[in-house]
């Protein structure tokens, strides 16, 4: 698997987009017009610490809008068409291009995918799962050799099946994103995906990078059902933070007057 | 292959679907309050045949938005990871809750889609083909037996695994999918669920079923580049009718002027 | 202003919708076909309070394609065009149509709408806004009879103008907006608008209602930046939430250990 | 009115965006890597004569997800508040952030678009359109400076006052917005806008800017119903091309068979 930023660079990141939301945000607030504050902001008028921070309060406060006018593309290969059929599911602030089974005929065959607990598996089940999936390839190119339509060849393929997507995003959705497939609770190869990006992003910009994160960082709990009682370490549970204000609450109402206090 | 229809019914769908459109047809147009004029069209005080007449003028002008206020949802069941890999592209208009081959666990056995070329393939190449298939699903089965998890078993599954899908669409998009998914040059699968779909909307409202169409129907002509020369016979390449309007012109600007023109 | 709920019924939902949603949350996780979990779930086989339980579980959750489903269409009359500007902002689960003052001739007049703040201000003031606001309805008229396309005799029109819209919202989209809209610090006319849609969703269905609510309510504190040292009572601000929890594991680290602590 | 596009610059373009939409297009159809189809491209080994003939082609082809992955900034001043109620209709591929009337305090006043019809009509109605307009302003002011708060003195403000914008915009959107807004029947203010969206991106790539046109432009004629008789010149009308084709095929069905014609 392999996930590479094709767009935008770091120079271009650099010079073009923290003033482009530092636009976007000033622009809702200010008499001036969205060029003129463009350019303050390009040319350092308006200091990029300043910018960044105003950014860093807009992006907290969920005002979304402002982070979708700058995106990224990603190269994105060898991913297993597991991974890619829930990853076409997102749908706001994202497009994608994906090499399809039924145009591509996959004359130097086909690759696949090995999951990590079926390669450390009991080597004969290895074995079994490599010959099953190299079987069902042979069998691609067989069917096709016999003048199958690829488009009805493909039905032999595996989920292993590797493929490659284009997939552009603006930041708002690949912090949405970014929310769900980086909690350790996602399924670990859209994981492993999602660290790359973030890694890619992180590469350019450290300080947009640093938005890209479990979406329990920025709630400040983890509201997965499922983590209730055995959670992950990186930020507590919800149920047991807001149990926490419940108590605090309980034993400040509870204290008795202080001698100074006024009637 | 299943798809069908579990809301609304046709009760539904004749008492309130062509009043909803019409309204908002007509709350652009109109002083009237929006409430008002459903009354007015559900009570029949603005005849059916008219409420009809002005939903047909305005699909055909493209005013999308007034035909997004009416959902229909469809129960689709055995279709293909293919298939249901494609359909989920669909992005605007349309929700979809799928069989997750994540945590289901497939204790009865998962169920595959034979294509039809295959089946009607040299009987040796089906055998094969079949021992394939079958060979996936019990090595999931195995696999999980042996303590690996679904999530990763899953990965030997072939594309031929059939899912279960429920799809909610508003008409804007059931039309903009069927306009695609109904084209003779659509893949099989998928063609048909559409073909199935159009059959399922017929049933409950032919006038609304009516709009479902290969996307060359309501523009008058093919705009398949790889149809340009061998085309269906639904409607003329694109390339033709435009030749005939170009030649239709050209013989009017050369004709000689009538003996009765006036100067 | 006026927001009536003209679809669906306390029938439909209190037939259909349940179940529906149900259908979409159980397809994920079963074997069973979708049309059949419809099918039990419809005609009690699965009880009602059971489908209801899951769904609730599921919206807690975040798995927000199940409740896409099923929508909700209004008829919204008399608002202004602040408002409606702000309101079709909304772009994912909703449709909207709207008055347009491009093709609606006003011959009946264009009404307006007054702010509280304005009525109840001294008596000189709202008497100069209401001869400003009259003027420019006067103003409209004398343009469009003089000849000028009411395309551009509108732009006398204030903001105060009144306007309908039919708006179509998923479930998901009406907890959204809700979310935002029902926050003390909205602004009021949205506020109110989203108060009497909350109203007619639970004259329908108290069970889908509950979920219209503040963002605030889920989520278990205030997340609104603003709001941070003076907040409405309805839930306590994120920061605290959080400073009671660091103070509670602050507390709990530095316990000296129990006497029957296990060494 | 003023549209500046202030990202992309045209060297980016130049040197990433054909690139990025090739990448796009290729992918799909490719078992090459898209970052080693990204490099090909960028370093000219494919040669960018033959990367645009293929992006032509896709866009033809109404392949419309390759031209979602690059985006266009546009600073839009000094608009009326009629066409940004219009414009922010717009939802796909598209993100907006404007000038707020409930936070910005306007200290210097607000400005105001004068309609043509009005600049030019009776002297005297071009002044009282002015006083009322005028008068808006200064009421504004005076219920500000009463204590109103701003986001109620704004209901006073006429259609005609400017505002600002920050739109970006991916190729498939601009090209769709600009299908609907370059059109002689779109309202002139938002088609004038459209006119100098279309400048700049022709400004930063005349080849990506040759895509910027009335969509009778791609159909080859126009489906505005209610141009069918007194049509502009841009495209004929839908209803003469297809009479045109009709006629044509009466025309050569109707043909005697020709002398040396097999029985």
């Amino acid at each position: 698997m392999r996930a590479t930023l094709v767009f935008p660079t770091r120079e271009i990141v650099e010079r073009y987009y923290v003033p482009l939301i530092y636009t976007a945000c000033r622009t809702c607030y200010s008499e001036l017009a969205p060029d003129d504050i463009f350019e303050r902001a390009i040319d350092g008028r308006i200091p990029p610490a300043k910018q960044r921070e105003l950014i860093g309060r807009v992006i907290e406060s969920g005002h979304g809008s402002t982070i979708e006018h700058v995106v990224f593309t990603f190269a994105i290969t060898g991913v297993s068409r597991t991974l890619s059929h829930q990853l076409v599911r997102h749908r706001a602030g994202v497009a994608f291009d994906q090499q399809s089974q039924r145009y591509v005929s996959y004359k130097k065959g086909a690759s696949t995918m090995l999951p990590g607990t079926i390669a450390e598996a009991d080597p004969e089940l290895l074995a079994r799962y490599e010959d099953q999936v190299e079987g069902a390839l042979e069998l691609y190119s067989e069917l096709v050799d016999s003048g199958i339509p690829g488009e009805d060849a493909r039905f032999v393929f595996p989920n292993a099946t590797r493929t490659n997507l284009v997939m552009t995003a603006n930041l708002r959705a690949l912090i949405h994103m970014s929310g769900l497939r980086l909690c350790t609770m996602a399924q670990w190869e859209i994981r492993r995906l999602f660290q790359l990006i973030r890694h890619e992003v992180f590469a350019v910009s450290p300080f947009l990078g640093s938005f890209l994160a479990p979406k329990c960082v920025p709630l400040g709990y983890c509201d997965e059902a499922g983590n209730r009682d055995e959670h992950c370490p990186i930020r507590p549970h919800k149920d047991r933070v807001l149990e926490a204000w419940a108590e605090q609450a309980k034993r400040q109402s509870a204290q008795p007057p202080r001698a100074d206090a006024p009637e």
